[in-house]
């Protein structure tokens, strides 16, 4: 590993600059969406309508736009098949299946821990 | 780890029910302000004027609202001393302090990759 949270702070000691890359792409993989679509790919490849099942919830735009952006970011690659009816896949890339390896144990973390954290609050 | 994958998945696939607790606290502890505040509050206790320089770009607005989500998980805690003028302090709990051990690889993965994934993109 080498960044450590002193590196992220600049000179003036605030936790990345607004716009940097850091924030940019922490925006990517922690907004809501792109968590539960990595995860949802973290199964291996994915058609269309399978991803759309696994994110309960997503609507059609928001599925194309947050595997745009994914696929933008080199996280997710998209396969069409030249078939009739057409056939598009998604999967992880290599770097995808790299950052799972951070992403899945805190959201394992935030799924064994939310019932007391919700719970806790009634 | 006692929660797998596999066990996110509800009984249809889906990957947590829309608004079951694992998505509500994801969001908070991945929404963009929350990952920078907790970020900011595991070097220590912090007053507030401190976490707002070092969130850069935070409104006070959502400044008060991050924390006092964040408070109402149970990672954060915040103590006011009855001094004038009054001095508010917030730090991280036990239960905020264990998320940081799931939550900071991530982060430092993203900011070792951030610069390659956004300049892929020029």
């Amino acid at each position: 590993m080498s960044v450590s949270l002193a590196d992220l702070r600049g000179r003036d000691q605030a936790l990345f600059s607004d716009g940097c890359p850091t924030r940019v792409v922490l925006d990517h993989v922690m907004g809501k969406w792109g968590v539960l679509v990595l995860l949802a790919l973290s199964d291996g490849t994915q058609r269309w309508g399978v991803l759309r099942r696994s994110v309960a919830g997503i609507s059609e735009k928001m599925l194309a736009s947050t595997l745009k952006t994914l696929e933008g970011d080199g996280l997710v690659a998209r396969t069409a098949y030249p078939e009739v009816p057409p056939r598009v896949e998604y999967a992880l890339t290599d770097r995808g299946r790299d950052l799972m390896t951070r992403l899945i144990p805190l959201v394992e973390w935030v799924a064994d821990n939310a019932d007391d954290i919700v719970g806790g609050k009634a």
